[in-house]
């Protein structure tokens, strides 16, 4: 840690909620020398037996990472995370294609989201200026005066004021509820179709059963499957599916049916038993994307993390948008000498166009994995967008590593994603009339031999086609 | 009223809330033979001596009369109603030109809320399976178990168990909370960046103060003013404007300069003293547009009229689509012989598309209302096609006619309108083009006067050009 700035009369800020953006924004205002108080509804993760709930990894990039070295932790989580340098993409065939993230070098780490909330919980307390709350759980609080209560399991209350609250208690917000009684609120909750489910692939003779430095993909359209590695040398399957298929399924030998179809690769790799049995232990979990704006009443309370944004997990950016929405709020503060009612406008006025860009981004990316990837057309864009970029490293640059390997601000990414797009579709176009052109004074003057020929097929045509529109 | 039909062990519903759709759909489940019981936060509307809140008029048509018709009261709320026949604009130097809604004989009728509230109220206690409970404000329900618990103003509580709760509480809902709890219920809410404020215009000479079959409008881009007749003479004038723009304003000068500008027409009529005055009253309100689904919760609860689908009030439906919600859940009810099991899901499958299309409907409008009415286009394209409905009445039908003058579908009225356009935008563009070639021909042929020449402007061409694109 590093010493706090000095200041006459630290103000006080509650940080409501303990998970990662919450224990991550104690420690920045900590280490702006803010008196700093946690309160966790839960027991201290680092004494649970148990823990329940979210997916247990995570993809870590750039902007989480930016993040993170604000308050010197980066290469301690960086070296506990696994890289990914390129998604490896399994056909139903079994054949395995890897698509690189990016440039040589650039990659993805997979990290385990307890130990990282430990870890982070745990730099937290090194600042002098820092107290820990667990077993509190929001119960009122006052935007005005700043006043909250909590309940605690025995029964009992506790009651603090705060200069600032700043709700980082999830999707699932109790803070956030304030906001919604409160006029010109707008908020939106969009579940998708799709659940999903965890199961585990066990090393094989203590190595991983796949090759480690990939994020596994099976796309199969409608549904699909990822791996991503974990340090004890396992993978965590995460099966992507609409709730209607899971239901379809409900005897053991449905599952291996299912399996032996589409992912007939994994079997040996999971185990028939464990599939059998752990297909049934949860059932489908819902995903949410939650978008909502302004992220502040008055001076007196603030919105980041999944309280303000939660997004679909599918461009791995859920947790990287909640780390850098800390980065943002630090900056701001030091622009406006931490004066929170000039603050917290600015930071809604400059935070949620990019926070609705990354929601939007992900719900997009939630088709492109599953069913984009299996188009050659798909995969022919990327190449050429990765080479168009090789060219012209800052002309072109994919929408993917904007999106990890740089701090671009969201929306800006997508906008210069459009117009990126564009230009190279014009150019295709251009090219593709050349061709024909071209071709057709060669066939004028060689005619071929007709058993040669490549016929396009009438995807390619209507891909043709499409170009023209665009 | 009608006899409710037998039955051997009638079915509880509970309505929450005694507003204008709770009030009717109590009407709907009563004839069917239910045991009502209707829970009304306020006390008893006829008894009270202020009624705060909502905009005092409304729009009613057809689907909202179809509605009442139902339960016998069409013709008693038709004849306190105010005919408008067409909409009247008024331009900034004061010219009013009409633009009908419909054909010859089409209108919509400007309506009390309040009156019309108590009429639905009276018409109600008229069965004898109807209880009604004022002063009844919902504090908590299971949607389990159906049971409700309501405090009174007395600090007294009231339960009671029912087999189907209906919530019509408004955009606000009390129900509606208890849905958002839930997972997988999808909703946003939007606020508009422009708030309302109502004034009052009274009457000349005992007589309205301008024409009164007419939804008076003056557009003005940004913002803009409309007035609805009543019965007592007086108009109520309604300004809609970007919150900003009220709080500009901050001196009863500045009113009168503001008013001078763009409503010069009203100051005579509204009043000099009764403007500075009254624009101060009350703040400009906020507009909320609401969406949701599903309507329902296992077989127990479902949501009906704003509570489930708050529209902004530019398109006149808020009321009409509320309405129609208890027609169609009547109507299922008569397919699936009231198994709420049965009728609940299929409610929420048929109904949410046309009430997201016609809150989309209703967020269009309110850029097409105050910005392309002063448009030559969109005035042609209006009057293009009235004409080409009175050639073809069953091919084209204008949008305003499909949503304010039949039942059709709200979201197919939306799809065939697109169509529609489609179509008459094609044959423009045909049309165009022959005239382009046949003119030419003809100024070869026979030289003209260059003084007497038309030039298009650059908006009609660029208008032209966009042509080729839609």
């Amino acid at each position: 840690m590093e010493e706090p700035t000095g200041r006459l009369t630290p103000k006080k800020v509650a940080v409501v909620g303990g998970g990662l953006v919450g224990a991550l924004n104690a420690c920045y205002f900590a280490k702006r020398g803010f008196d700093v108080e946690v309160f966790e509804t839960r027991e201290d993760i680092r004494q649970a037996k148990v823990v329940k709930g979210r997916s247990i990894n995570l993809a870590l990039s750039h902007r989480g990472r930016q993040a993170l070295k604000h308050v010197g932790m980066e290469d301690k989580i960086v070296s506990q995370g696994i890289p990914m340098h390129a998604r490896m993409i399994h056909s139903p065939s079994g054949k395995q294609s890897p698509i690189p993230y990016g440039k040589k070098g650039q990659f993805i780490l997979s990290v385990d989201r307890a130990n990282l909330n430990k870890e982070l919980l745990t730099e937290a307390e090194t600042y002098p200026n820092m107290k820990m709350n667990f077993d509190h759980k929001l119960k009122d609080w006052s935007p005005e005066t700043g006043l909250m209560t909590f309940t605690r399991l025995d029964g009992s209350h506790d009651q603090i004021q705060a200069d600032l609250i700043v709700g980082c208690d999830g999707a699932f917000s109790a803070i956030r509820k304030q906001f919604l009684r409160r006029s010109r609120f707008n908020y939106s909750q969009t579940y998708i179709p799709h659940g999903y489910m965890e199961l585990t692939m066990p090393p094989v003779n203590g190595e991983f059963a796949m090759k480690p430095n990939y994020l596994h993909i099976w796309p199969r359209n409608t549904f699909m499957m990822i791996a991503l590695p974990n340090l004890d040398k396992t993978f965590t399957c995460t099966l992507f599916m609409p709730f209607d298929e899971f239901e379809k399924i409900t005897t053991g030998d449905e599952v291996m049916e299912f399996f032996q179809e589409y992912f007939a690769d994994t079997i040996p790799l999971i185990g028939v038993d464990a599939l059998k049995r752990d297909y049934f232990r949860l059932p489908g979990l819902a995903m949410v994307s939650i978008k909502c704006s302004p992220y502040h009443i008055g001076d007196k309370c603030v919105l980041m993390g999944d309280a303000a944004h939660a997004v679909v997990p599918f461009y791995g950016q859920g947790m990287n948008a909640g780390f850098e929405d800390c980065i943002v709020f630090d900056e701001i503060m030091e622009q406006l000498n931490e004066d929170f009612s000039a603050v917290l406008p600015e930071y809604s006025r400059v935070r949620v166009p990019d926070d609705h860009a990354i929601a939007d981004l992900a719900m997009y990316n939630y088709i492109e994995m599953r069913a984009h990837v299996n188009s050659k057309w798909f995969l022919f864009r990327k190449h050429l967008d990765n080479f168009l970029h090789f060219l012209l490293p800052n002309t072109i640059v994919p929408l993917y590593t904007m999106v990890t390997f740089t701090r671009t601000r969201y929306h800006k990414a997508v906008d210069r994603w459009q117009w990126q797009d564009k230009v190279i579709n014009r150019g295709l176009l251009f090219g593709a009339t050349g061709a024909v052109l071209g071709g057709s004074y060669l066939l004028i003057k060689n005619p071929p031999d007709i058993n040669k020929l490549i016929i396009p097929t009438e995807k390619m045509w209507a891909r043709l086609m499409s170009l023209w529109t665009s």
